[in-house]
């Protein structure tokens, strides 16, 4: 691991910053995930998705609504400001300057960082769907509270996510669908990728049986490929089914006013980038020709 | 200023969250954005810049060592995070669920969200700069807490930024050169743009005398069209010559040892796209057919 992150600093691929999971991107790693986000979107061009897209930061109150809070609060990123007057903006650059802690100034803002960048499009198709229901695409930098040294846990990171609204076959047969397309891209790469069954990392004691359910249920799949090591594969890719987790609180109802059930699916960026260097090395100039073809198809 | 928000939303180009000044973007204004984003990489290709690029999140002591805090406290947007054990998850829960104020069981993380895009790159070139400098481009989401029904004013955007190291000479050739490329680039887009000496919102009255000087010196330019008001244009673009600030602040030298200099100059691609939208409409299918052939090239 220590190996890798050295590699990837070296080669100029990763810029470090001094924080955990919160490097630069060197021109070369931020191509490579350009291109495969283009990618992604030439396979996807046929289904005709609907393009949207929100900035990093989002409504306090919708991460409340969501139950996040409840089920990840190690994750959350809150975003804080400095409200006060010129006393205290002056008491406020003292502290700086003397290297004491100033945050104790500041009051929550209406913000929050994005957990997920399926998150904001609930609320923006409460109501009726079309007959057939829905498909979105999204892009969005994410924050996730986990500082590391490992150069695929990052603190801050880019998913590509698609999200099926819909009736619950629909929308089971569209996140199956993609899981095969996932896996077959990935493969089609080079990439030694596989699927399970997972869970997402619920926090605490009552989070273990929270997780233990959602993997009985099936709830969640990941596309896997080791990146650090062999034991323990890095997901590059996830399928969330929510059921009706998630449309039942924003009211997003099928044509003929059922309750609709969602599902999302989304690549991490940055991962599969990382999965790709260590794969076919840190010079991608000298990948594999079918591998460099499907990427910079006019190169 | 009303009337262009809710034909913004209408006609689907923002999407509204809830929260002043972090909309979502529709396709249509998302396309607007990639598309003039690359007309300004078309446009500097023959200058070489080197492409790097950070997440929306920096270090915290960065933050501090520029002294954004003693300029612009009010701007500021600070990550905080809960650390707690169970007991306190459950106590935090129970507070979201009785519509009590949580964020006090929340500690400051090692992040700020970014509010320049040009900010870790000066970090990132530290020492002795090859002879003639350096060119480095970057893009980033930047967070400023100023909550705004006024559509141009957002908390979360995007700067496409271009950031020059090196002699003051060639910094400051090199900043005007830009400023007339800039203009040039705008008005051949169909946009009433002009430029004017600038400064930026200091805080406090320590702050009016900082801005002042910074207009005196004519350290700050601004390229500016009119969309909300003609009275009010809106700064779409932005010039800025630190001098020694930051070269001096992270040990930024010529390649002969002396002191470098540096400038940066960023487009704000949202207020672009909104100036391109009230100058030509919310279709950009029906925009003049020279404005699309500069965005839209291949099409």
């Amino acid at each position: 691991m220590e190996n890798f992150y050295a590699e990837l600093v070296d080669s100029g691929l990763v810029i470090p910053t001094g924080v955990k999971g919160a490097y630069g991107r060197g021109a070369a790693l931020e191509d490579i995930i350009r291109a495969f986000n283009a990618l992604v979107t030439r396979i996807g061009e046929a289904d005709g998705a609907q393009e949207v897209l929100f900035p990093p930061v989002l409504p306090r109150a919708l991460i409340e609504k969501m139950g996040y809070m409840d089920s990840f609060p190690q994750l959350a990123g809150s975003v804080h400001s400095f409200m006060g007057n010129d006393a205290k903006a002056r008491e406020l650059s003292e502290r700086v300057h003397a290297g004491e802690r100033w945050e104790d100034m500041l009051s929550p803002t209406e913000l929050m960082l994005a957990p997920a960048a399926c998150y904001p499009v609930y609320p923006a198709f409460s109501g009726l769907l079309p007959g057939g229901g829905r498909l979105i695409t999204t892009m969005n930098w994410v924050f996730r509270h986990e500082p590391s040294d490992e150069p695929t846990r990052l603190q801050s990171f880019r998913m590509r996510e698609f999200i099926r609204l819909g009736k619950s076959e629909d929308v089971l047969a569209w996140r199956d669908d993609w899981l095969r397309r996932g896996l077959a891209l990935l493969q089609g790469l080079g990439l030694p990728a596989d699927s399970d069954v997972a869970s997402d990392p619920f926090f605490g004691r009552v989070g273990k049986m929270l997780a233990t359910n959602q993997k009985e249920q099936r709830l969640k799949f990941e596309i896997l490929v080791p990146v650090i090591s062999k034991e323990k594969p890095t997901a590059v890719a996830s399928f969330n089914w929510h059921q009706d987790h998630f449309s039942s609180k924003f009211g997003i109802r099928n044509s003929d006013d059922t309750l609709a059930q969602t599902a999302c699916m989304g690549f991490g960026l940055e991962r599969v980038a990382l999965a790709l260097v260590k794969a076919h090395g840190v010079d991608p100039k000298a990948w594999p020709q079918d591998v460099r073809a499907q990427l910079w198809p006019a190169a």
